[in-house]
């Protein structure tokens, strides 16, 4: 019943982790793109994608906005939904 | 007109680590919390908020999500506001 879900239930490194490459994966699958794709599209190194949906990585801000744009997406929103 | 502005306009790393920060120092003031003390509650390396604000570092999710935990906001979306 709480108004801040996010301090009743504190969400650990690895959940983020997991969470987020969940978001990507499913966007990214819309999108009908390969992993390798979307990160040559975004100019990232080419296994920055496959790193973060095997949740080996938590990306950075400035990665989030650039997957935001390559994925097309209204906002930063949709990539983190859920997560936080 | 564009429903998607983030394509119109690609935001730079150094913007969003611009206006990630003027978001981060709005919000911790409104807390009236000092960066130190910010990063203690967080469990943050003690500098970790200041390279933040003085835009020296992007931010990892997982370190969004910990500090919109600190600031006691009602999800990470108000912490990226604007700047994807």
């Amino acid at each position: 019943m709480s108004a801040r879900p996010v301090l009743d239930q504190p969400v650990s490194s690895e959940e983020v982790r997991s969470r987020f490459a969940e978001n990507l994966r499913r966007l990214r699958e819309r999108s009908g793109v390969s992993q390798e794709t979307l990160a040559r599209m975004c100019d990232l190194h080419r296994t920055e994608v496959s790193l973060l949906e095997r949740r080996l990585r938590s990306p950075r801000l400035d990665t989030l906005i650039i997957l935001a744009e390559g994925l097309e997406l209204a906002s930063l929103a949709e990539l983190v939904e859920g997560i936080g």
